[in-house]
């Protein structure tokens, strides 16, 4: 299934239009193993699992050709299937030595969704934030932010996060060719400056809001996140268990509100 | 230095228009250390480095306040300035265990895009391609590739990868919420049928063009790669130094040929 539904609320010029569901990507980790050991795991769109960890060895140079593959299964421990153990051929060693390793958790029992928010929740600080905003002023963000990157976005290839305190004023902004890059260099701003935690401000973010940006910004206490394209499945889940507001397709005076709408005043 | 500048050619309705610079997103990795002991390796732009150290072990769980970092320093050892090296306040001990690893790389003697590039040249099989297509092909790819997404995107929230044959065959297309995971199913979903090396292939995604994307292409044998959006400069140099053809902003019947122009035949 390489889609959902999550209810949101629609908001058009200031208006609340309704409350219905909207088909989002469904994001869900995959952990690839080596024989039982854990190789990678990365944030995915299940289906086509065995392609994902074939195409992986392949492109990682861990292996040469579909042969040096043995077998490949998914384990079954769990009911996500959200790990793939691959066997290699007999006689084949597998190197794993130039591999790019991305550790998202070492949980043991099974990986899914619903564990990847769960640990985040465990780690993140206590927080609360009586923020309230206007759509109009949400509204306001992209046009805000887009004017600040005018000043040096020439490529169309930088993707940008910026900062905005409860009256729309805008702390900081930074592009990065990695959007995770963008939110770490905004957030790392105000921490330097030791405005943190952000609990009365607003990331507005220029791409898709990932579990990954909501993670981010969950960790820094901020309760708006607002992104002009589509969120996914695991990151509207995440806002939700999280008492945190988001906010996707904000694009003029438009926006599709997924959760925690009691931050929104509509007119 | 956020943008750089690469030539590249620009083809239009069939008809190579000029051959003039276009500004690019720089894309260079940066080692992050902790104590001299590197803890991830992410591609980013560079600039505000020490924000995106800060920002990094913040949002990662690592801190929970600027307090707790000592000192932040470039290693200066290579011209790049591509390691920051974090050192704790006194006193305060930093758990590393809950990490999400990234290690790109593990040169000891500093890290830069020339390093990344080589190090896949090091690993990548050999390979040479006398794939000739015309622009008007390239150009017929995105229309071929949407209609094969409205089968199932209805989320705007999903990265597109298919690969072609050099008729303009689309021989795999598989969607995800990550750019890179679509590229390594697709790429999987052909070694396991055995068709590897792909070295008369085209790779179509449906956004930018990272590093990553033109490193499992090249593992992949593909002598071509194009792109709706933005390459970044390491991409293009990357095509660059492996003979690769790389295409971006390929809409309509327009794009921009980035390096590897000879595979295109203009009318």
């Amino acid at each position: 299934m390489k889609t959902t539904e999550r209810k949101r609320l629609r908001i058009q010029e200031g208006r609340e239009a309704q409350m219905n569901p909207d088909s989002l990507a469904v994001e869900e980790p995959l952990e690839i193993r080596l024989q039982n050991t854990a190789l990678s795991v990365t944030m995915r769109t299940p289906g086509d699992d065995f392609e994902l960890a074939a195409g992986f060895l392949f492109t990682e140079g861990m292996i040469r050709s579909a042969g040096e593959i043995g077998s490949m299964r998914h384990c079954d421990q769990t009911e996500e299937r959200n790990i793939v153990d691959v066997h290699p051929a007999d006689g084949v060693q597998i190197d794993t030595t130039q591999l790019q390793r991305n550790f998202y958790a070492t949980s043991s029992c099974g990986i899914c969704g619903k564990a990847a928010i769960d640990q985040i929740r465990t780690m993140a600080p206590p927080f609360e934030s009586d923020l309230k905003v206007s759509s109009l002023l949400l509204a306001s963000l992209p046009t805000a932010m887009r004017r600040e990157q005018d000043a040096f976005e020439k490529t169309g290839g930088l993707h940008a996060a910026a900062l905005f305190d409860g009256f729309g004023k805008l702390g900081v902004l930074r592009e990065d060719v990695g959007r995770h890059n963008a939110v770490d260099k905004s957030i790392g701003h105000m921490l330097l400056k030791e405005k943190c935690p952000l609990d009365h401000h607003i990331l507005m973010i220029s791409g898709r809001a990932s579990f990954e940006i909501l993670q981010k910004a969950r960790m820094a206490s901020i309760p708006i996140v607002c992104a002009v394209s589509a969120p996914s499945c695991l990151a509207v889940d995440f806002a939700e268990e999280n008492g945190m507001t988001l906010v996707g397709f904000l694009r003029g005076s438009e926006m599709n509100v997924y959760s925690g709408t009691e931050r929104i005043a509509s007119d």
